[in-house]
Parts: C-alpha cells; structure tokens; sequence
C-alpha cells in the first residue's frame, strides 16, 4: 500500500518524491494503482497545488510513462509548437507548414475537440482521406522525409496522461495550473520535442478566462519545460473574439489554406494593420508565432515566416503533408469539399453602428450545436457545420448587413441559433479598436 | 454526471445540499456512484471540511442508506454505547448489562479490530459458541426478550458507510472529524438508538492522541448528535497506558467477567480510590461511564449502577446474554477456557522505584503480534493471546518482580517482544499518581 503514503503527503500539502510520482504515472498507466486512489491524489493535489520541481518530476514521469519517439537521424531543431485551444483556433494548420518550409523539423500529437473548443484532428478528418492515426514508426519516417508529422494522440505515448485525464474530467480536477502543465507537456516530451513553442489562449472562448489566470498556466509551462529541459517560449493570445473569421471544421481547414496561399498576403498591405478583420488577425497571429518559434531555434524570425508563406513554400509543404497523410483531393481543383446544406445568414437587426464585442463562447457554443463539435467524446461530428464570422471587433456594420453566416448539413433549430447569435454581438455608436490577437510574449 | 457537481462544490469549500449528500449515501450504497468519484469527494471533503448541518445531513443520509432497526414495541430508553477504541478497552462488555439490569434496553452493532485496538466482536467470538451474525429481526427478538443485544456490523444497515469506510482506508481519509462523526452516529441511528452515550478515548492508545483532538471528535459527535435528534452524552477518558489490566480477547472478557462479579467489588474500598491499579481503574470507568449512560436515560446514576454490580444482577445480566448469543460453556463452572499454549513474564531488569509510564500503544503492538488482533483485514486471530499488565502507572515495583505477562499458543519470538515491552515502561525514583480513567465529561 505505498501509494497511499504518496497520497497521505499530498493530502497534508507535502512535497512527492520523483519515486513517488514515477509510481502515480506507471501505476495509471498499468493500473498498478486503482482508480479510487489516483482520483484522491488528484483532489489533493488540486487543493494543494505541486510545486515547480514535483510538477516536473510529473512531467518527466508521465513522458516515461509510455513509448517515446526517437527522433535521432531526424534534422534537428525539433519543435512542437501548443495551443490550450479556443474558439476558431486552427493556428497549428499554418504554423507548422511555415516551420516545415524554414528547415524545422515538426513532429507533432493534437486532440479532438470536447465541447466549444474545436481540436485539431476534428479539423483534418473533415479533409477526405487524411489519416490521424499514425503509429509512431509512421511519424517518425514522415518526418524524417517531409520534415512535418501530426497525429493522434496513440496510447502508446504518455499512457498515464490519458489515464489522467480521463479521471480528472469525471472528479472536478481537470483546472489545476500543475496538473494541466503535466499533462501537456509530457506528451510533448514523449513526442520527441527539444523546443516547444506555446500559445496560451486567454478570453471567454478560452479555458482561462483572464489574463491573470493565463500568465499563471504560461509560467507554469515555461518554467516546467525548462526544469524538464526543453527550451521553451509562450505567448498569450487573444480569444475574447473567435479567431479568424471561421468556426468549424471544413470552415477552417479552408481558411488555413486561404491564407497560406501567397495571393492572401499579396494583397495585404504591411503598413496599415487592419484589425478589426478576423482573417488578417489570424493571418498575423500565425506569422508572429512561427517567427517566434524560428527565433527560439535559431532559424530565422518574423520576415523569415513571412517570406515563407508570400513565396509560396509554406503551401506547397502543407499540400505535400496533407497528402502524405493520405488527403484524396486536389486541393487546387476541388475547392468545394465538405459543403453543407444549408447556410443562414444572421444580420444586424438594429441601429447602424460599431461591432463591440463578438462573444467567443457563444459563437463556440453555436457552432456545437451546428454539428461542429461534440457534447460527450463518442458523439459524431459535422464536419460540414460551423459560423462564419462576418464583423470582427471595430468594424461597422449596417442595418440588415450579415454579422454571421451559419451553416450544417444536420436539421436544428436555425431560429434558436440565429438568436443566440444575434445576442453574441454588441454594437456601439462609436468606433472601438479591434483586438491585437498577440498580447504578450511570457518569458 | 450530477455527483460530478456535488464534487465540485466540497473541493471549492463549499456547502454540500441534503440532496447531493442523499446521492452521495445511496450511490456508495448501490455503486451508481463510482469508487473514483467517491474518493475525489472524500479528499475534498477531508481537506475542506464539512459544517455541522452537513455532518448532520451526511450522518441521516448514510443512516438511510439501507435498513433501520425498529425497536416499536421494545421498552424505552433506547441506549447504544460507542467507544472510539483502545488497548484493552472491553468497556462494553461491563456497561452494557450494567445498563440492561437497570431497565434500559441495548442495542449494538459492533466492529472487528485492525492493528492495535481490539473490536468488541473479537473478543466476545472468543467465547466459545458465541454468535456475533445476529440478523437484525433477530437483534429486535431478543432485545426485546432480555433488553440486551449485540452483534457484528450487517451490511443491510448503513451500507453507505461499509463502502465509504473501505475507500476512505485506502486513500488517506480516515482522520477527517466529520467524516468519523457520520461513520459512528449513521451506524446507530440506523441501530435505532434515541440516545448514544459516547466514550471518546486520548492517549497514546487510542485514535486521538492529544486532548485537544479528542475534545474536537467529542464536541463534533455531540453536536452533529443532536441535530440529528438523538439524545448525546460524551466524555474523553485516558489511553495512554492501557485499560484494565488485561490486553488480549479472551483475557478481556475474562475480566469483564471479574469486575462483574460481586465478590470483586465487595474487597473494593469506596472510601480509597487506587488509581494505580488497572482493574479497580477499568472498574471505575465502567461504572462511571453506566452511570452518566443512566442519568442520560433519566434511569439513575452512579449508585444505581454501582448496585447493579454489587447486587450481582449485571453479572446475571450477562450471562443471560451470553447464553442467549450462543455461549456453550458454562462460565461459573469453565474457568479455564482458551487458555495459552505458553506464558512468559517480563520482570523489571532495572533498579526499583515507581512506574511512571507504560505505552498503551507498545502494548498494543505486542499483543498484535502474540496473535490478538490483525494487520489486515482477513488475517486470523489467536483468541488466548495477550498481555497481563501488571503494575499500573503509580505502582511501586522492585527489581525482579514482573511487569507483564505475554501468553500466546503460536510460536513467537518471546525475547524480542520481552524487549519491546519493557522499553514500553518507565521506573522514577519518585511516585507518580495514577491516571484517573475518567478526564472529562463533554456537553
């Protein structure tokens, strides 16, 4: 019973051994350890927090828990860039072709989608044909010829995460700063990575709702990966408003590709930032972020991720990864892949005026109810489904002009959705400022 | 996933509703409520606390979490006893027929020991023939035959608390006041006692070392008692040296019997109280303890319960009990029934003086390990084994004459546990006082 010494520590707010933590994630990951007993360490340690050392011990226990990717023979630097999700956030669809083009090698796991913030995976296997189920060997030898790789998370890598984290969501532990910081950065230590580039999300569509609370899980991540040995960099992003004009799946896969393709960035003027369109602030976010990432790798900056999406590379190699991972169309040809049904527009029922406030969350919640998401992890998915964002933040709108455009192949209640919509959005007589999608850089 | 809510509120610091606290009791009782998630709540609960009316509420809701006792038609009052447990503690053997004699009828589920403080249970399966599986319509028959009965814990009452009591041994949250208050009262309430008289023991023998932390369980059992409508009466007695002079089942119940016997307590003086014997201080506290039971009741006092000893009715009492429970041995006529294969003494090696302390807790750990109680929960018992104390705190003793007496029928290592209980005892050149059985009555 020496697993209840552990939990008997924790309990009294003392510190876990590295053994002791070893113990936890070999014990979730084989079931050495039954349930009821990870779930009361996982009450303590959320009442008692973990300090910086024992949420690395964490880490590292959970990475070791499981297979881990050898990357060896692999051209170095290898990246893994993070996201803690929200509302329309398909960064990772751009930031990683860019890195890929600049000489960075890209390995990568993502998650599905539960609830209003959409996951990666969701996103590409609404692309006929991709494959998200790689096996590790597959990764690794993608990457090795194509320099990009990115799959479901596999049981085969940081076990005990899943393990984990299928506890905390059924007994209230899932928003603890260590125990999300060790679940997230395990698997990137188990994927392989040496840098990890973070972009913490921070508003109503996010997880942490303010900024406080995003500087905290920042720190917290960097500080972590450092005691773990990764080289690490985070920024804390904007997600009050939903990121670029999308959300949904097909929606914005689309999206990426848009502005990925050079005749997107060759219309944008680089001394005039308009940011009150959703599209340009995406398309700066992503350009920001894997200028960061060069800089952190010492492969480059900003105008090196900008030459590398204007010159064209950074689509050919997301075309060249798609198709490695199995996509069936022309990417260049059919251009009407996934359409819906139907599309509702929602327009502005009242005075003329300026977009205020796009609320994340409700767009978010929307969009789920349109088929974009799932409630619980078994439930389909319209891949089909999802809002276009018409008015970002700051712009002006007038009377019957669209602010939303809906659509879904599933029948549901247009009315009920056009209204929650509607209420999503505030509008002022006076022009306000959109929201820079960078808001600060954590060091 | 509603119990997912109730756990979010403990693990906030908040207050758990009756109902949460409802689903809570019926979803141990009948596993609609996963281990997992009863052990996050539990921890929440350990660490957060609960209020009053919340120890109340959870004492009620495990109490109906399966059958209750109906005593309709059973002469009033309807006592039950609780002793928090301790080293030689056989305090229920005396008291209950002490009780019963004078009017009141008893009702009592029991439990089994686990490392040092004996159960009751195991002590009375040492009488030869004796029944401790009564089933509850036959607890109700013969009480209401001869106001007495006693039987093991049934899982057909308060099967919350089996199941919450299993988890909370495994996961560290057995210490928790709240938690012990609604394990004890649950069990008789569901016992169907109106009035609980409570004997929380202090000391190094017992659960609660300090005085301070007995006052906190007794003040809580008490309190959280009355809000569930039973009629309370709790006192804190001494267990730092053990109770009684004997440590060991049968060795209990012989002394039981010894105290009960007439002839005993004609030799003793009123008028000189000698704290530094173990039985005349076990005697004390038996009577002692019926007397506050019976002026609880409105049935009496000391005197009555002294005269129900002195007049040998409590010793008949007993025996009826005895017999009515199975005992197949004559007890006026056996006297010599579970007797040891071997016997050992420890004798004082040093120079002669007053013993200022003996270690209810050594002790305990010795008779644990002459075969008188259990490290875990399936491990057999040896019924002869134990230890005789010898010489109480106070006691004058001189070099050679014993200490102890260690008797077993298994093969032990005699030296090392000779060793251990010496070093369970100190000798000053100076008389201590003995330890008064009886420190304080709580209201």
């Amino acid at each position: 019973m020496t697993f209840l010494d552990s939990i008997v520590v924790k309990r009294d707010g003392g510190v876990n051994s590295r053994e002791q933590l070893d113990e936890l994630a070999r014990g979730a990951a084989d079931g050495s350890v039954p349930d009821y007993q990870l779930s009361a360490w996982l009450m303590a340690a959320y009442v008692k927090g973990l300090d910086p050392k024992e949420t690395a011990d964490l880490t590292l226990a959970m990475a070791h828990s499981g297979e881990r990717l050898d990357l060896t023979g692999l051209p170095r630097p290898w990246l893994d860039k993070h996201s803690t999700g929200g509302v329309g956030d398909k960064t990772t669809l751009v930031v990683l072709p860019i890195l890929a083009a600049c000489g960075v090698t890209v390995v990568k796991m993502s998650g599905r989608g539960l609830g209003t913030t959409g996951g990666t995976i969701d996103k590409l296997e609404s692309v006929p044909g991709f494959r998200t189920d790689l096996m590790p060997e597959e990764m690794v030898a993608q990457a090795k010829r194509i320099g990009i790789a990115l799959s479901g998370q596999t049981p085969r890598l940081a076990p005990a995460d899943k393990a984990l984290y299928a506890l905390r969501d059924v007994t209230g532990t899932v928003a603890s700063i260590p125990l999300i910081t060790a679940s997230i950065l395990s698997k990137k230590i188990a994927g392989g990575a040496e840098t990890v580039v973070l972009d913490v999300k921070c508003g109503s569509g996010a997880f942490m709702k303010s900024l406080t609370e995003a500087e905290s899980l920042a720190h917290s991540l960097v500080e972590t990966g450092r005691l773990c040995g990764l080289q690490m960099r985070a920024v804390i992003t904007d997600m009050d408003q939903p990121l670029g004009s999308t959300v949904g799946n097909a929606l914005e896969v689309k999206e990426a590709l848009a502005v990925l393709d050079p005749s997107y960035s060759s219309t944008l003027d680089d001394t005039e930032e308009d940011d009150t369109d959703g599209r340009r602030r995406f398309f700066n976010l992503c350009v920001g972020l894997a200028g960061h990432a060069l800089e952190a790798v010492g492969k480059g900056n900003h105008e090196d991720a900008l030459a590398a999406v204007r010159s064209g590379r950074a689509l050919t190699k997301l075309k060249v990864w798609f198709e490695a991972q199995g996509c069936s169309i022309d990417l260049d040809q059919d251009v009407n892949w996934q359409e819906p049904r139907t599309k509702r527009d929602v327009v502005l029922d009242g005075e003329s005026g300026y977009v205020s406030r796009v609320c994340a969350k409700t767009v978010g919640e929307v969009a789920l109810e349109l088929g974009a998401g799932r409630v619980t992890k078994d439930d389909p998915i319209d891949p089909t489904a999802g809002v276009t964002v018409m008015r970002g933040i700051g712009s002006k709108i007038l009377p019957g002009e669209p602010l939303f455009e809906m659509q879904s192949s599933r029948d549901v209640d247009w009315g009920q959705l056009s209204t929650r919509l509607r209420q999503a959005v505030s509008v002022s007589s006076e022009q306000v400022g959109g929201v820079r999608p960078l808001i600060k850089i954590v060091d």
